[in-house]
């Protein structure tokens, strides 16, 4: 019998009809012969209501206090769904990440998975129990509570399949992966298979499905993902290694990310060791750079941009002003109204003129770049926010709708 | 440097703004040198919501996932405390029951502390830190997390008191044990030093200030109890050993219990055996049974009654009426509308008439006696639901008001 792991996600178990729904779908799986084990993310709302509650009190709540205030909205949700199961008939045992255990780093809200136990689970299902687990949450050695941070629950389920040797299940609430924002593009179409590479970028593009570090994880341990909504018994969208996929589309998806601030540090005397200064006290804080744009110097000057996360952005622009203090730069300028739009695929590794074509379509409708940072797979432009969603319909239309070089090759 | 515990119960945290406040309280006390740790109760209202929740999927919800719901409350409302004490300047780690850990037997919803660990408590408060200690929970050796039952956030705080070697003081939302319910008798007054043995009773009795369990244990463990209200400073009701208590009244306090009814097996044949058919059938069912009348016996037949808990009441009498089958009763009758006035005194032990004054005023206020239980130092009337609130009163006046045999002894 197979071991599957089955993750629901918040809207999955937004309330008690929901995780009724949830609960038969995992009877349907143990019906088909797998053995089921739930990871189950907190309730819609509830770890947000929870982060307000606490930045009510402190803008800037400890880290380590608001671990073991928001992990309990998982507990309450897995708690729900044991109870829910018995109801049903099937017995179900809920676990806390500590119980697992989950065992991560000491890095509160953005821990990293170091090892699961999976004795207890094992045992549990060898009883006849279905193992509900909470996602998001972890605990160190030292038995303090940890978080893994958004989507964190897609990477416990992803770390949980690999340490039981199970597929993983991600239910949530659209149909899978789309080749854009089907908000933004009605005439995007669900991908049926997509390779991690091309997840990983999307997921880091501001694809919302899945976030970077599980698609990481499984790829690293080849944990074969099935992406499918809660709603309906659609198959969803498969995750896989490059070499299942057999169509290397050149442009896969195409994605926007509003998520990114840029923060520009303007006149910086251009001498060595600056650059590192700035990205050495943003690298103490933990705050993740992406693009980087330094300008070419004009008398022993240059200006020097990236872009951060927004909701790092006030503490980085903190940190970047003390920098530029020291640095003797001019000022420091903070922009919350730009957008990073992107094209995917792992075909481009193969083909020309992509970048070429990309330019082009923004050019032509009338969009500044401001900066661009490609890789292997995806070529990325920052863009004026108010032009995001013309440029993705415009990319949509260019590369994915008006057909496109296809490179079919026989997987190995 | 006095280690210090002071327990908030919900309605003291029932809030951010309250939260604050009781902060407030615990820096105040460290202020005056002592060495604070806290235990919290949830916000009030949650433990509510949550059982509410678990018993919309299920009316009788497994215990266990009740516990890992429930427990979830007080690690909310101890995350935003400890959150609340740094905002304020002041070092504060929160800690769940197993992170203590405090060691519970492994009966869910009414576990019983076994031990507590005091070594990471002791640690954090040497290296200047407060810890905030959930109240309520515990964990059992096998880790799995347990709860102590309603009201045993006070329990927490006193067993940590014992463990720590503290004083335990109890923040709530009255000032402290009265002589009277205050909404009942409005010229009650607060006790200022009340023994164990006297709390004891009163708690057993339907004073909701605390619940026996923890009186119990403070008695067995000499923990001195400050029961005051969160709202004031107004010093509260010491909880104190019988010897501390230096007026030793006859008639402490005035209490009525409208939380019993009152099952009465009608025409019993009036054989050896009966009493305990029906006695073993209901602690079969884990029934507590609170007083027993039983008439004399007419013509080989008797009336046996007793008192249980109100939400016991029905499934009591469901047993009882099998039994009285059985043992061809006549019939089984159920009275919802009774209660139960006590007077309560350390001082009765050596004080003469007291029973006869208390039948005396129940008497002349036309009030019939039903049933009568005494100990040491309490006598209870089983009465009239409709006579309640006027038996207090009137006790209350003869008792209290009108001064009473005082024996003061030395404290040895």
């Amino acid at each position: 019998m197979r071991l599957l792991v089955l993750k629901f996600g918040g809207t999955s178990v937004g309330n008690l009809e929901r995780i009724s729904n949830a609960a038969k779908r995992v009877i349907q799986k143990l019906k088909e012969g797998y053995k089921p084990v739930v990871v189950s993310s907190a309730m819609a709302g509830e770890t947000d209501r929870l982060i307000k509650l606490a930045k009510e009190i402190d803008p800037m709540p400890p880290e380590r206090e608001l671990d073991m205030l928001v992990s309990t909205g998982e507990q309450q949700a897995i708690a729900l769904f044991a109870i829910t199961l018995q109801k049903l008939g099937y017995p179900a045992v809920s676990l806390c990440g500590w119980q697992v255990p989950v065992v991560t780093d000491k890095v509160h809200t953005k821990a990293k998975v170091k090892k699961i136990g999976v004795q207890r689970l094992k045992n549990l299902i060898e009883e006849g129990y279905i193992p509900i687990v909470a996602g998001f949450q972890g605990v160190t050695e030292d038995w303090e509570i940890t978080t893994l941070g958004r989507g964190g629950s897609d990477l416990s389920a992803v770390a949980l399949a690999y340490a039981l040797g199970a597929d993983c299940e991600i239910y949530t609430d659209v149909e899978g992966v789309f080749t854009a924002d089907p908000r933004i593009v009605p005439t995007a179409k669900k991908i049926p298979l997509i390779s991690y590479e091309e997840m990983l970028e999307m997921a880091s593009l501001g694809a919302k499905v899945m976030q970077a570090r599980s698609i990481e994880f499984a790829m690293k341990y080849n944990v074969r993902i099935h992406v499918r909504s809660s709603f309906n018994d659609n198959e969803g969208t498969w995750i896989v290694p490059e070499e299942e996929v057999m169509e290397k589309m050149a442009v896969r998806a195409i994605t926007l990310d509003r998520n990114e601030s840029r923060i520009t540090v303007v006149r910086v005397p251009d001498r060595p060791g600056i650059a590192y200064q700035i990205f050495k006290a943003l690298g103490d804080a933990h705050i993740v750079v992406d693009m980087i744009v330094q300008n070419v110097s004009h008398q022993g000057y240059t200006d020097m941009s990236f872009t951060v996360n927004k909701t790092d952005a006030p503490k980085a622009e903190e940190i970047v002003r003390k920098v530029a203090k020291e640095i003797n730069a001019q000022e420091v300028v903070r922009d919350d109204k730009i957008a990073k739009v992107s094209i995917v695929g792992i075909g481009m590794k193969s083909s020309y003129g992509t970048a070429a074509k990309m330019f082009e379509v923004l050019y032509k409708n009338g969009i500044n770049i401001m900066a661009i940072s490609t890789s292997e797979i995806k070529i990325s432009c920052l863009i004026e926010d108010k032009y995001g969603e013309l440029a993705v319909r415009e990319l949509h239309s260019a590369f994915i709708e008006e057909g496109q070089e296809v490179e079919v090759s026989n997987a190995s």
